[in-house]
């Protein structure tokens, strides 16, 4: 059973909250190095090995550029991903671009940077070429694969990647592959997502001998020796106490024993794995730190917080789970039921229902566990909710506010021409 | 059967996508002032009676002013929706604040404005009582009632206040109005909502009785006189071609039935009649246009367009159905199914599944119905997408832009003091 500590002591989570206000998502600058270490340990194996961070999962440059020092690349999706990836020192092939239903600006930037670009669909080969001037296409690509059907990790875990919308057929792979080198593609890359939050150690191991099978056959059939698999996301966190972490040791080696197994023989033993791992690396190092304002005792008790939604929508859009810890109460029995409730006007504005926790008092703080990866991005303005501050824990413990406080203005800016919102001063914004 | 036509023809909305681009929401001036009219028609027995738009459906300063002119007021629940009421002037008792887990600074807004507080708690009290300044209270204050259990509208029609965040019990309202006379309350008002988008004509007059009882019983318990009973929102639109829009001249004769039957024999026949129809108004005078990017033909064939849940996150959300009209295909056979998706990076980025509609090219316009309320307002900026321009078709036909699109720079806002990202011309933007 995992115990579920927060990554800092009461005593620090008071002192961060005193100084920073609340709420906030504070992240662990040594727990994510550690993790992002231990990743890369567990695929030394193989020489080409790199993480490309989806910057979706925590669009914040400080700690991409942490995620650079240690040696990982950026996984995008968007114009906005781009500009963040590049201003934060990303280059060329450290920038893998994995986007569909891909605008034409966002392919342009991909191109002017040297990203290297997934392509999601045979259609955008097309689009790709246009925009590299029609004559060629950029000398390293690769093609996301999708093998349709319901693909089953292990007994009972299973995903369908028939009803995803990304990816192409077995076929359409093969003549992409065929047409990007007539094209001028020399390096050829092969990206799947199938599974997401996996915490079945049989995930990877499973997906990279599918990937392996097929790059094999690709030889085979089109003489195309593939320059990296790209196992992009899919490993999740344990965010119930319940549930085992992963061990990522275990999954490095499985992916090498389907590598040695199914690649040497082919004569494919210098093709590099590529994995984009945002939740598992940052999931478990955020937490959004908030502080209770109400209890109300109506049909239920209630513990009504100053972060909502707009902070952490996770359990609002999927149900999720995000586990709670009230600071300083650790050690009390959970002896309480509460809906912890923020206070956007959506009765799913709930970070647990029917949660058996410590005795709150107005007050106290909560520590609301993985909220490391698609915890801020995910914030809406609903309501008219601002987002609040990220805050980053330093190797060196010292805290340093890595985004700021949505204000009035903020809400407002797209408003701009209109007059109404230029003076807020009257408002004290 | 609702035939669900766009409100703009083929023609007119090929013009506003070639003038304005697409993405856009485009409004309909005309649509919703002759609903919001109606609905005033229908609750025009009632000498009191006002609606108060929910700002959270449509937080848009160019609608609200033409809801004031109307003689609207607006429902707010956040610090922004008050600064935009109070912009776009409507003042005071024009103003209705229906908060919960309401930060401070929020209140002492709604009590700078002198706007009607609708107090969600008991506990709410203290906290109004010392940001007035600790002896007494506003004159016209409200309370949520939330009666607890299951609510049956009609046959299988219900939802579970019970398990809802909102409201206090029928003891605390009690207690609370008491409270209030003793701290200087003179006009005293009830507001509840226990069913969100329902289409049946029972909702409203089952729910009016309920609390026209509740008047009766305060009156002869605590002497108190209700001033007005907040039917709030619930009353849906039908977003599904097969559906039937309720109908808003039977509900209001049915409150009015209910208001005779029970009230006037109470003396309590001035009390006056509030709503809150953000969606019933609003809902189906709003659409997204929406241009196909990419067909893909794999497992399922799909349409890409230019949109994404950044613009409109109820499907992703609730899976909530949308009509989509093909423009210009209007009367050709719907015998293709389609997935209609976004380009975002989650598979549940699809404006609909499985939807059985015409064939469609690249480059056809779809037109997304009923994105009129909670459409904009819940978007967000996940993956790095931004969101898209409103456009208003006014009553003389001119269109009008109302919001303009968000941009990489206000993406990076709350990043200002990182030096990052001041000057973004090199990306175009």
């Amino acid at each position: 059973m995992n115990m579920k500590k927060p990554f800092a002591s009461p005593e620090k989570l008071r002192e961060i909250a005193a100084e920073f206000g609340t709420p906030c998502h504070l992240y662990d600058a040594s727990g994510m190095i550690r993790n992002l270490r231990r990743l890369q340990q567990a695929f030394a194996w193989n020489p080409g090995y790199k993480e490309f961070f989806a910057v979706k999962a925590t669009p914040n440059p400080y700690l991409l550029q942490i995620l650079r020092q240690e040696k990982a690349g950026t996984d995008c999706s968007s114009l906005t991903e781009l500009i963040m990836s590049d201003r934060c020192g990303f280059k060329q092939e450290e920038i893998m671009f994995s986007s569909n239903d891909t605008p034409d600006e966002d392919f342009k930037l991909a191109l002017k940077l040297n990203a290297t670009i997934n392509l999601d669909d045979i259609s955008h080969l097309d689009t790709v070429l246009r925009l590299n001037g029609g004559q060629k296409l950029p000398e390293k690509m690769s093609c996301r694969f999708n093998p349709g059907g319901v693909f089953e990790v292990a007994n009972g875990i299973m995903d369908n990647p028939g009803d995803a919308k990304y990816g192409m057929t077995r076929e359409q792979i093969k003549q992409a592959y065929a047409a990007m080198r007539d094209l001028g593609v020399r390096r050829f890359g092969i990206h799947a997502f199938l599974v997401s939050n996996s915490t079945s150690n049989a995930y990877y191991p499973k997906l990279a001998k599918l990937l392996f099978e097929l790059a094999v056959e690709i030889k085979a059939e089109l003489g195309i020796e593939l320059s990296f698999v790209n196992l992009s996301g899919g490993i999740g966190i344990p965010y119930r106490p319940e549930q085992e972490a992963c061990d990522i040791e275990a999954i490095g080696a499985a992916v090498k024993a389907a590598y040695d197994s199914v690649l040497l023989p082919s004569g494919l033993g210098s093709l590099s794995i590529y994995t984009e791992l945002g939740r598992y690396i940052m999931g478990p190092y955020g937490g959004l730190l908030t502080r209770v304002q109400y209890l109300k005792d109506t049909y239920k008790l209630y513990a009504g917080v100053d972060a909502c939604a707009a902070d952490l929508m996770r359990p609002a859009m999927y149900g999720a789970y995000h586990h709670i810890t009230v600071v300083g109460k650790e050690a009390w029995p959970a002896d309480h039921i509460y809906d912890v409730t923020g206070g956007l006007c959506e009765n799913n504005d709930k970070f647990a229902v029917d949660r058996p926790l410590p005795l709150i008092d107005t007050g106290d703080l909560l520590f609301i566990h993985d909220t490391g990866a698609h915890g801020y991005s995910m914030g809406y303005n609903y309501n008219g909710k601002l987002r609040h501050q990220e805050l980053l824990l330093q190797q060196d413990g010292s805290v340093r506010r890595i985004r700021r406080n949505e204000t009035p203005r903020d809400y407002f800016a797209t408003l701009d021409f209109s007059g109404l919102f230029e003076d807020l001063s009257e408002y004290g914004c």
